[in-house]
């Protein structure tokens, strides 16, 4: 397992690192992120005073829908026979910290939906179930943030892409996590505090290699591509000024605000 | 007016050009897209010799439905208060001649779409309708490739973005003409020789001027982004093998063919 960050330096240059396994606070800088066969810089920074970024920089977020048995079973809809996806655009990402902005000409209920990320590590099309975990590089968090009320605001077009495509509203880190074991791990979302969603990734439909396998049918994935892998219960609205929480053990947690 | 174009080069690698408004076979070479201030290069080309591609690189093409008032009215849809659009990612990216490639899983129905497409030219965030013109860099022709059958295969979930987000489904060109007056223009889609679109632009209900302001609410459009102002009377299937011809008098002729 290792753990691949993206940050501000002090001198305001972007760069990439990865946490030191033995000491947490410890982080190695490298010229690109982990997938890409970086080479050390030299530079050593503490994590700590570190000002942290989303962990890549995806081309496109591809947001699965109803991907998890137990929310499915609550809203009373069947298990898809395919990843049912939006397309979260590279302008909607976010990274710690950052404030998620309401937009402009919206005043209606915006929810958190905290959800696992497959990072994907190399360019990757048509390949087989077997083959997927070779094109995954890691697992992050995303907080696949959603303006509820114009999903269905147009009788006649449900309006995914543009209730999750805002600026900010694809919220992605702390970091990447490479041979994470997600069937053992759970998303706690804590809104102000309050645990609002407790959910295990056991419950997923379609798994990350599968997900990869049958999306890569339908399109080329990209080194930095990240695929939201659905949420489950507890899907909440945030008022203006709240924060939001999504934590996986093992990854860490991404923590973000509503700007009203 | 201006005709920009992008394409291979005889050694391989990718340029950029403009076509001279004297001699329409004589392509000035620059080293950049023409929203970029490129430099010229030197080079002269032969446009007749010429390998084209795609005239830009968007990182999304947007892409928008029922936005004709023929079409709404025949499918007896009303007007939309706001622009109503999916995401084909850049991966969709198709330029002249190239195959619209069938999916390996798919077996259903291939429509094209013929299309007027906006390419925009700045950074551009929150624009009023008055400030929009100044982010058009320019217009081009789209053919919005769908994956007909799918769009309802799931009774649930609408699949829009997998329906039209596959490899090769977002053909784009063959030029970016700037100052286009799309208000006299008409858009022409042939199959296999035979005229099957024929309808004007000026029936558009967003004007491209409204599209980037209202659309720029919702999420930054970039420089090479391109907007798909949506499709009018006449869509149909393509079959494997077909060739289908966009053509709009003062932008050009894109043509591609479908592969099975």
């Amino acid at each position: 397992m290792q753990t691949w960050i993206r940050f501000r330096r002090p001198d305001g240059d972007i760069a990439h690192g990865r946490v030191d396994e033995k000491d947490a606070d410890r982080v190695v800088e490298y010229d690109g992120p982990g997938y890409t066969e970086p080479r050390l810089t030299g530079a050593i920074h503490s994590y700590a005073s570190l000002d942290l970024l989303a962990p890549c920089e995806p081309g496109k977020i591809v947001a699965l829908w109803n991907n998890f048995h137990a929310l499915a079973q609550k809203l009373e809809k069947p298990v898809p026979t395919h990843p049912l996806f939006l397309i979260k655009p590279a302008t909607s990402l976010a990274g710690p910290g950052d404030a998620v902005q309401r937009p402009r000409a919206y005043g209606g209920k915006i929810v958190y939906e905290g959800e696992l990320g497959i990072v994907i590590g190399r360019k990757c099309r048509n390949v087989s179930v077997d083959e997927a975990a070779s094109y995954i590089h890691g697992f992050t968090i995303v907080n696949d943030v959603t303006a509820a009320e114009l999903i269905n605001a147009d009788p006649n077009f449900p309006q995914w892409t543009r209730a999750k495509g805002y600026d900010t509203f694809g919220c992605v880190g702390p970091a990447i996590v490479t041979g994470f074991d997600w069937r053992k791990a759970s998303v706690v979302t804590r809104l102000d505090g309050v645990e609002r969603q407790n959910y295990r990734l056991d419950d997923m439909i379609f798994s990350p290699e599968e997900q990869v396998s049958r999306i890569s049918e339908d399109l080329t994935l990209m080194p930095g591509d990240v695929i939201a892998v659905g949420t489950s219960l507890g899907v909440g609205s945030m008022k203006d000024g709240a924060v939001v929480e999504v934590s996986i053990g093992g990854i860490g947690a991404l923590v973000n605000h509503v700007r009203g």
